[in-house]
């Protein structure tokens, strides 16, 4: 993914790193759920086939969406707001610049 | 896959697809359940990745087994009789060489 160099703090380093589990371990939560619920609901083959296509698709997109690395925390953090994955609040202990970034890049 | 060509009677063919159609039924029945009893058990994100992982490989499987023509179907039904999946009792309308054949394979 394209990335935006900052400077991170100690302090704001562990703050991302929580914020970005904590929104992983909400999305992978829901999605575990929604596993569940689906696979209740599945009585025949074709069934099966659409859940392995969700789960497919799913999974692709949060291996995508999950990087892990400062350079692209702007944008993956941008996303999860949008996603609802995490709120603004959540990342209030970033500095203002940062913050200022993934507030307007979550709107896009 | 590697075919063996013969000549299949009309009534052959009618045996051999419904045979066909029945060994898939009894395989993705088994397989919706396998699923249900494994979805029951799915309580965080690595179990969802596994069952990915499993349905992948089963679909896949599945995919290149079921090959619906006549040239395959001695190699299918060998493998299907292998895997218990059909027996050769059910293929006994089938002509003697064929079911020699299937027989043969079957065991290797």
């Amino acid at each position: 993914m394209l990335g935006i160099e900052t400077d991170w703090s100690e302090t704001e380093k562990q703050l991302a790193q929580a914020a970005f589990k904590q929104a992983y371990n909400r999305e992978t939560e829901t999605l575990v759920s929604e596993i569940r619920d689906k696979a209740v609901a599945i009585t025949e083959i074709q069934d099966i086939w659409m859940l392995h296509d969700f789960l497919s698709a799913r999974r692709h997109e949060i291996d995508g969406k999950y990087e892990d690395s400062y350079s692209a925390f702007i944008f993956v953090f941008a996303r999860l707001v949008k996603e609802n994955w995490l709120t603004l609040e959540e990342l209030s202990g970033l500095q203002a610049d940062k913050r200022a970034k993934i507030a307007a890049l979550s709107r896009m």
